[in-house]
């Protein structure tokens, strides 16, 4: 599809063909008794409502239609009230296959992944300890296919940084936090921290489906990606020799009880200073994005965000502006 | 300590030397402002109050005279308003290579450790899956250490099944129902049931220390039991060639959901029928032996058992009397 | 409406007329600002959309035309991109007088009624305890009018067992394994525990109402099964001369207590072996019912179950194959 | 024990003997290893604190003096440091026959119990409703021995009006705020309201037991006050001959939702106007008598009471004083 | 809009043209692909549907016609199967500027507004206490703007007394049973208990937007009723010279615990009678006018009112009806 | 005192005389009937066991001598087994006037008090918004009672911080983190959280009494810290004229919010970032300081604290050592 053009760029009358994400699908009855197809599609830039009056147009199985399935549609720009829709003269269900590249379809992280990686690689040699730092390498450096996962998967299925590279984006951010605490609260030991935060989350990239829709494996659903993280942890420990136990422990500690209640999945409370960093850093990252996607949600003029389900609130989206510090 | 007698058969006037388990000790002040020290000793038949009066006659270091001691200490049965009680003329604290065999220190399942291993290995063997069959093998047969401990261990520390070799007698009780339980519910996979019953508690041999009192080890506390069989289980599944992935996913997630509850430290709720059974024959099996130890409670004549912490309730004691068949 | 056709049996162009139940009725406004009736007709067999274009055309009252009324409707089995769905020329409310026997328009239990009713004859009849088993006859089969009811309830208003006979069904399973829990644990009073689980749901017969859709009636909404129950016991042990007081409590302790927890209902806790028994494997059994419903639903062939608000979770699918014995 | 002296009666030097309730007993250890017995002592003017140091002089069973047990004590009254303590001769156990009246041992309600009583008989003549009169009538005129145990019972075990006479005292005070609400809220149905109030609690005669010390009686802790007066009311529904089936469902709707959460014991909510004010000034009632009594307590002069536990908080003792009204 | 029409009094075929208040607002895509226009639209005496057919009749601004504005109309009333509906011409939005008068669009108290505010000025007339006298003085009778939104402010958003002038209907309710309750339990304060009741919800008056549709000001979410009249009380008090601090705080306690629970919003819990009885009387009072409210309302003819989320359950809607005093 | 030795610079032997704190005081009864006293007694150096045997040695008024009580004493150091106590001659009561300086008696912050009032200027006059910054001068530096008090007040009753200067330190230490997190998080407002956290517990200066021991207040009772601080804020903010309404609205609702969730006493939930901020790095600060005290808390040798009732866990003592860079 490299060179179909992209949603946002279309103009009324302009005759459009090719591959879209189907947001929505449903087939409805007109006051006739005929049915039509109402559908919602997207790409990374946008997406359109759009309309098949006469369903025998669709090719193959109609069943197929459905939300989360790609389509091909051929169609036109039409104008109505101002607001763009597309005019469908037909569709049909698409494979995986003929899609090819699916990065066009989806959110992405505002951050390259080569920067990322390389704050990651960065982050990772600053690691003085050599027990944590050739955990963190086996990982994340050897194991090339977790590595690619790891610079791919959303943060979350809808709580916070649900798009592609959202969990290296929120990984780098609370690193970044991590090291600034770990300069304030001296005590506290840095590498054992950042062994935390990098590993805390890795499961995730088994955890959530992310090639078409965001959604939970069946490994997710059984198991959760605390249960996996830590097999791969042990894993990791398992081909050095010599790896402190009461390390693996910590290590281990932190990531099994970093959702820091028992209610929200964890196995076991923070009972390490790290640990308890960890947790709060984690949970505060998560939540912030949320609150400041929805003060800059720019389909939103109000003082307040629709209500949040997962933070049980609406964020207030009005923000004190800041001083510029010559003014003073 | 194979020539002591023990505390039960004790009668007054009778001397006494040998090793007893400190249940309590302090050191307390007289009406004079002299310390004295009080002892609650006992061994697997029983325990008895003694007094030391003379704290000078204490060897060695004063402080290492704690609850969950061991202690040598020499003496005579004395007889107080029909009550034993012990005086003692020497005490000191003796290390656990002077006492040799701890099991005669604490009680002990009423089913001989040997009788349990071969029901053990009768169930194994029962197994027609031979995926999951090698698994348990493996677990309970190739590796001894775990065998023996899994033989030893109590299953819990407070809360049921408070004694040696309890959490095997535990397994197998649970084990006993969940064959009836698939016997009527045809649906059930038997073995997998009985894949999850083996090994749902299997951890607690390593997050239990039960050599002296019955506490938890730093592993426990760090990661709990279910974390730590859950790491056994992924290592005695990599040494299999060749097992199934959704095996493994499904063995795992009635081990990780077993609790039932998150809030009780599983992190995924149960979520196949298997994982389910687990859980609730697990919960009940806990529960009908506190029950019926507090009907059964001999040192306690009322309708009413003490207030349980963890049932959070007081159990019944008087029971219904089963008619005889023949009367009917 | 013995000869009319059950609507899984009908082929496209065949004409219909007869009662339905209709589960859903709506009246919607066309394009054209005209209102036409959209439909969702049942029998036991399956369900089907249908349509009247001209709301000119029905009979009697409008607003009768309502989700769980009975309609009498006469129109046509029409064709519509493969699937079938029902052009209706007349509708009209039907009085359920006119309908006769509901059975046709409700799911029913798997299991003949007489076969149930003969294994709970059997059972009460198994009772050794001369006052439990006249309690049991006393309610069971000399109070003909409630034996009718158990017979034909459902066992829940959207939980489990949620068809015509649910409630026996329900009952009888978990009193066969409540005889397995006896089995292997011999201190459980058996007969006790039988009279629990015949009685602990028998309430249900008068807090549903199932004649026409499952709901609540007054008294259920008012005072719920087990205070309806637990009058009843009484009023049956009231007419017992010497029925034993410490029985009618134990009894009624588990009727009481069987939801196991005082959030869900049950003023008290189980404080008996037999209360808690039969707690457990209620819940068990209801769940379990739910997961295997799940997992068989010919209408979806994902790993996942749709999301199950009672049991606050998705349930897997995917069911690990039993081995044959043969093949070990 | 007509002739003995009240306990706050007695002066420095007096000799006593006579019948006392043991509050606390305990055999004790003293520095020379000898055993004493210490022991407070109450009747319903107060409690002193007693020794007997020869333990020896104990006539019969040792392991009888027990705390809740009746003793007879023969000894003389000693001053400590200004404050009086009992030095004792003798102690035997006492048998309840022996003692005769238990309300000398107990504290009672301020009110005198014929007053209560004339109160409780006019509010039932004042109920204008047939039925509801008669039900009251049966339950608290005819049935002279819930009359009287009515009249003796204290509201609690511990949370409130915890003496003889203060379930008579409690259900009263709310009758009338409860008449207080009907005056404001018109729309109350006044007669309803009493019924429920009279019964709400009615079941605590039979709940708990209070002949000695105040506990819980074995039917008290298998059903519950509430499923005990649910039982009465449907007896004596039972016989009066067309009590309408509508107001029996919202009487007993009353008494079992009183508690207003189902995790406070009740298995359903208030639904109806009368089940909600009832819950609230029960509720409402209870609390106040704490609340007052903590601020009325003349051993404590503070402005805090100490931490109360079922009400989960301290209780400010200072009152805003009343400004005279002439003074305005 | 003082001579426009009542919706309630319009007949089938009469034209309208005037204000009206959009409760919904939706475009929707007719069977043709062309858009209509679907209101529900309000005045204080109903509701009526509306349809406008041809989008392009709408002046201004298409979207500003949305739910909760106010829209200028011009159509006719046509029935349609025995229901009134609205045919429009024409469709304006129209700023509050033009609209006048909003309170012929709302619900209203019962009670007239001069009649509560007299009530209001007797109640603090009625006070003893000088110095509470002067406070609420302050606030209800010097403080004019104050007043004047006390008196036509709703009580809730959602939940009780959601109409204009609820707010001081309800206060004056809570204030009346609160003397109820002050002869009743003598040894409360009357004065702090009515200082206590007035002031507790005066904070609505800013928390809630009540000037078209009710919602919430930022003030409210930002800071919610009990700081914003927490502050108020604060700055009235520090213009009374020599106003007691025990008396402030007092006062301060009863607003800051008067929902009773932390989990409800409350920062402290209730510790003086006084605030416990206003804690009591205020949520008795609002939940008391939601299940009149339920039962009386005549769109509703079945036992049950629908479900309530606030109260978490549905409200029986039959009343035992009160015996005539005559008949006795 | 200032010339009364410090408790852990005394040997045995050693006369004393001077003010000492009564942490604990207990009358016992000797085994021969006489009365003792104990007593725990404290300076800010430790404590030591004390015993009077000859109660008539007390001076003045027996009933005051009790915990929390200055005492004058005098005596002599002995050695009990290696261990100190005191042997008493003479005790009475001390009042506060004759004691002068506390600040010998109690915990004080291990920075000195001087150093941490710069660094709260330094912080107030980096305040670029010119509204806070004279917000917060107005509280912290032209409020010099506000100033003194919020040098010497500890952060707690006893979860953190419990110790003089515990207040500041902890709020230094927060704002330092909260520095550094908004040079991570850009797009949060400095200056705005600053404000925050300056002001989030500075009402614990009137909730806590920390004049002798450390408890309540009745204004911390009753309001709480969070309310005394609004009026604070809101006093202060009436004195700048023109302060932005807006500013005042965030501003309250940081420090509103600050205990997270409605249970902890925040009566709404953090809805802006910088209001998630203060509460995330508040909570924090407050639970590494409990831990990282557990871990140094020299009186303990073992891996695991003691049980930790407001954190509800125990903590892992044992910290996995820093790698000095160098070794790398």
């Amino acid at each position: 599809m490299s060179d179909q053009p992209l949603l946002r760029s279309l103009k009324e009358g302009a005759a459009f063909q090719g591959f879209l994400l189907a947001q929505e699908a449903a087939y409805k009855v007109s006051a006739k008794g005929s049915e039509y197809l109402e559908l919602k599609l997207s790409d990374a830039s946008g997406d359109l409502k759009a309309f098949l009056w006469d369903v025998r147009a669709i090719e193959g199985d109609m069943d197929a239609v459905q939300p989360d399935a790609f389509l091909w549609v051929k169609g036109a720009v039409t104008s109505y009230n101002g607001r763009l829709q597309m005019k469908l003269d037909k569709v049909r269900f698409a494979a995986d296959v003929e899609v090819g590249d699916f990065s066009r379809f989806f959110p992405v992280s505002a951050r390259p992944v080569p920067d990322m990686l390389a704050e990651l690689d960065a982050l990772i040699a600053s690691v003085e300890d050599p027990w944590i730092r050739r955990l963190l390498e086996a990982l994340f450096v050897v194991d090339t296919d977790l590595r690619a996962a790891f610079a791919q998967a959303p943060a979350a299925k809808s709580m916070h940084h649900v798009f592609l590279g959202g969990l290296l984006e929120h990984t780098l951010s609370v690193a970044a936090m991590a090291d600034r605490a770990c300069g304030h609260y001296r005590a506290l030991n840095r590498d054992l921290v950042q062994a935390g935060v990098l590993l805390h989350d890795v499961g995730k990239t088994a955890e959530l489906s992310y090639q078409r829709s965001f959604g939970y494996t069946d490994a997710g659903n059984l198991l959760g990606h605390i249960a996996l993280e830590t097999d791969w942890i042990n894993r990791a420990v398992g081909k050095i020799p010599g790896f402190p136990e009461d390390l693996r422990l910590q290590i281990l500690h932190i990531v099994l009880s970093h959702h820091g209640r028992l209610e929200f999945g964890s196995p076991v409370l923070p009972k390490t200073p790290e640990a308890l960093l960890v947790h709060y850093l984690d949970d505060l990252d998560g939540k912030l994005e949320v609150m400041f996607r929805a003060a800059q949600d720019e389909s939103d003029s109000g003082s307040w965000s629709p209500y949040h389900r997962a933070l049980d609130r609406m964020i207030y989206r009005r923000r004190w502006p800041k001083v510029d510090p010559v003014e003073k």
